[in-house]
C-alpha cells in the first residue's frame, strides 16, 4: 500500500513521519509530479495534477474539516473524499465562539479599554434573553458549539440544510426557513461548509434580517461572506460588531478595511487548527478500516459538496 | 410583618418597590435610624447600628453571595444571615472565568495586539493537558464554574474546606491538601468566601506553588490576595498573568500598579452582578417560607463564616 502526502501551505515531513510510524506496512511519501501510484492520499488544497496523475487513488483524506478546496477539482467517480471527523477541532471552535460571544455580551472589550485609561466604571448588565445565538451548520462542529453556548443559558437556535434535532435548540432546516431563523437570531455563528449553495450566504439581506444590534461570528470560509456588505451594516448600527476568522483572501491583505474597523475583530484563520497527532491517528485508523473493506465516517457526498 | 431595606452603595428604592410588589402583605421600607422594628432586613454591607437598633430582627438577607461584610458585625445569636443561593450569579461567574481562561490559553489577547498592527501571524497551539484548572471553592458558584470549564476539555481540580465530589473533577479538601492541589494547578480560579481562615490565602507561597507559568483568575474578595506578592511573581515568570476583579481597596485607586501592568487585566468588581428581579423573587419566597416556619437554603453558619 502506498500513501501520498500532498499539503499546500503545510510542512509535509512531520505528516509523512507520523503516518509512516502509524502504518509501518505502508510506503508513505511526499507527492510530486511523476511519483509512484498511491492507494490513498493525505491532502490539503491539492492541485488538479495530483488527481490526474494518480488514477489508482481510492481516497483523498483532507486534513481539515472543510473540503471546499478539493470539491473544486475534477474528481473521478471512483475517488472518495474523506473529511476529518473532529480530531480536536470542535472544542477549539467552541472556545473561539464562546470567547467572542461572552466578550461581546459582557462588554469585556469595553471594560479593557476603560481599564487601560485607569477608569473603574460599571456597565449595566444586559439580559441574555435578548441575545439569542443562532448557529448555521449543525454537524459535529455546530453541535459542539451549540452545547457549549447552552452552558451559559443563552437561547440557542440552529439552521442546517437537512433537519436536525438537538435538546434545547430551536432547529430550522432548509432555505425556506432561513428567514425565520435569522429574524429570531441576534448573535449569528457561521459554521457552514462552503458549497455553491452557501457561497455568499452572509450578505446585506441575510445579515440585515438579524435582530437589530446583531453580531456576526464567522469561522467557516471566506467565501460565505460578501465582504463589501459588512461595513455598511456595522456603520448603520444594524450590526453591533463582528469577529471574523476567515476572509475572501488569506492572509487578509494589508490595508483591508477589516483590519482597523473599530467594530471588527480579526484573527488569522486560527479558530481551530488541525492537531497533527489526533489527525494522523484518525486517518491511519480509517485507512486500516478501508483496507479491511469496512466503511468509514466522514465520506463526502459529491452532490451536497460536504 | 415589616421588612427593612438597608443597602450601602446601592439604590434602595427599586428594591423596596420590588419587595413590596412581591409581598403585598408586608410593610417594606428603607431603614434609617429610629425606623420601626422590622422582622426581616434586606441588606448590603449594613452598619452595626442597624443590628443594634433592631433587636426583633430575625433574618438578614444579603443581596450578594459573599457575606464577609455582615460577618464583621456583632450579631445576636438569634439573628440568622441568609445568602443568595445563586439568583443568576453563577452563570455570570462561569462566563467571566471561561472568557479569561480561553483568552489566556488561546492567546487571543496576543492575536488582538497583532491585528491592531495589521499582522497575520499564527501562534502554535498550546496543549490543554498542560493547563489544568484548579478551582478554590466548590459551592454553588464553584460547581457551576467547574462544569463550564469541563466543556472545554481542560483537566479540572477543586479545593474546598469540606470534602466535595464532582464527576470528572479531582477534588481536594482541607488545609492539609492545599499544597497538593496547588502543585497540580496551572490556572487558579478563586471563588472562596472571605473568612479569617481564607484572608491572604493567595500569597507568594501559594501562588509560587502553582505550575510554572501559572495564571490567576480572582473573582472572590480583595482580602484573599496579598497584593504586594503578585507583581514579583509575574515579573519572575512564575506567573504568566492574572485577571483580577476584586481588590483590597475598591474602586482600585488611581496609580495602583495593577492598572497598567502588562500581565494584569483589571475589571471593576463586575464578574457577577446581583440581578434584582431574580434576587427579589428568591428573597420573598424565603421570607414566605420562614413565615410558614419552614427552613430555607443559604443560612450562614456563624462558625464557618459563610
Amino acid at each position: 500500500m502506498r500513501i501520498a502526502v500532498c499539503l499546500t501551505d503545510t510542512k509535509a515531513e512531520p505528516w509523512v513521519q507520523g503516518l509512516q510510524a502509524a502504518l509501518p506496512e505502508a510506503e508513505v511519501f511526499v507527492w510530486s509530479a511523476g511519483a509512484p501510484q498511491a492507494d490513498h492520499a493525505v491532502v490539503w488544497a491539492p492541485p488538479q495534477q495530483l488527481v490526474d496523475e494518480q488514477p489508482q487513488l481510492r481516497t483523498l483524506f483532507n486534513i481539515g474539516a472543510g473540503v471546499d478546496a478539493i470539491m473544486k477539482l475534477r474528481l473521478p467517480p471512483s475517488l472518495q473524499v474523506v473529511r476529518l471527523d473532529d480530531a480536536g477541532m470542535s472544542v477549539q471552535m467552541a472556545e473561539y465562539v464562546c470567547h467572542a460571544l461572552i466578550r461581546h455580551f459582557r462588554e469585556f472589550d469595553v471594560y479593557e479599554a476603560e481599564a487601560r485609561e485607569g477608569r473603574w466604571v460599571y456597565r449595566k448588565p444586559q439580559a441574555r434573553a435578548d441575545f439569542p445565538v443562532g448557529i448555521m451548520g449543525l454537524g459535529v462542529l455546530g453541535q459542539r458549539v451549540a452545547r457549549a453556548v447552552q452552558q451559559f443559558d443563552f437561547p440557542v437556535l440552529g439552521w442546517s440544510r437537512s433537519r436536525k434535532e438537538m435538546d434545547g435548540v430551536r432547529c430550522f432546516a432548509g432555505e425556506a426557513r432561513l428567514g425565520d431563523f435569522l429574524v429570531n437570531t441576534r448573535v449569528l455563528v457561521n459554521l457552514l461548509p462552503l458549497t455553491e449553495a452557501t457561497r455568499g450566504i452572509l450578505n446585506r439581506t441575510t445579515l440585515g434580517a438579524l435582530k437589530r444590534g446583531g453580531y456576526l461570528i464567522h469561522i467557516a470560509r471566506g467565501g460565505h461572506l460578501v465582504e463589501e456588505d459588512l461595513i455598511p451594516l456595522l456603520d448603520s448600527g444594524q450590526l453591533a460588531g463582528a469577529t471574523l476568522d476567515v476572509f475572501q483572501q488569506e492572509p487578509l491583505p494589508a490595508g483591508h478595511p477589516f483590519w482597523h474597523h473599530p467594530k471588527i475583530s480579526v484573527t488569522p484563520h486560527a479558530s481551530a487548527r488541525t492537531l497533527r497527532s489526533e489527525s494522523i491517528a484518525q486517518i491511519s485508523n480509517k485507512i486500516r478500516a478501508l483496507q479491511r473493506g469496512e466503511a468509514v465516517a466522514g465520506v463526502v457526498d459529491p452532490e451536497r459538496g460536504y
